[in-house]
């Protein structure tokens, strides 16, 4: 494992599916039976849209981190911007090195960038305290239906 | 006032912006000034952008109720979707007609449609018992940062 200080934010490339990008995500949730193909044209779809923001960290040839934010194109607030952030994980053998404030730190700055007034998330109660240490303080509730398809 | 079976949900279109469909988001929260050209290129970048469902409910050639949704392209899930519902708002004199519903299965029957496996969004306390009479249920905490731009 490289030094802490070493490992640096990046964003996702299609290369990454070598390396572990969704391992990773498995952590956080179901990923499923996910093809390079399926894969490749999720990236370009996403990166045909505009507005994705994914960014992940390598130790050692891995993905060790990823998170990922939308930027949504308000009319309100002049028609400003907002940027959802999602599917944050770290791996577990990569936790307590603050590498999901590094994540957070660098969303942030994309939003500013993209013009966003603010950024958004939702997280359960346990994570609420690493969410406050970026920064961020509870707002709303988080209201979910889930669809047959 | 139309009769209230009568008001049915359509999409948003450019000359809303002359309907009052900005005076009614102006009941929500702040939109500032946005001119016509502003309010058309929005739309626009949406669009083009792909995923942005807005829909509304006119009655007497006025806008009396709006609500939005984008689909995020996710990797999780076998490279699923998700429906997040935004700036849902009901014109006062229009409320307790039942338009706030309408808005939200027409966007859930549109997450459906577009293959999302949840619809989300966030709330106050106040708005949670309304949206549990939509069918979705409170899930998680929503965190904010507002950036100084």
């Amino acid at each position: 494992m490289a030094a802490e200080g070493i490992l640096a934010v990046r964003q996702l490339q299609a290369s990454d599916f070598d390396k572990g990008f969704l391992e990773v995500l498995a952590h956080l949730t179901t990923v499923g039976d996910v093809s390079r193909e399926a894969f490749e044209e999720q990236l370009k779809r996403r990166d045909a849209a505009g507005g994705y923001h994914t960014v992940v960290i390598e130790d050692d040839g891995r993905i060790v981190a990823t998170a990922a934010m939308i930027v949504e194109l308000k009319f309100i607030h002049g028609c400003s911007k907002v940027g959802h952030i999602e599917d944050v994980v770290v791996d577990p053998a990569y936790r307590g090195k603050k590498l999901g404030i590094k994540l957070i730190e660098a969303l942030v700055e994309a939003a500013r960038g993209a013009g966003c007034y603010k950024i958004i998330l939702d997280c359960n109660e346990a994570n609420t305290a690493f969410y406050e240490k970026c920064g961020l303080t509870r707002k709303e509730v988080q209201m979910v239906k889930y669809l047959d398809r």
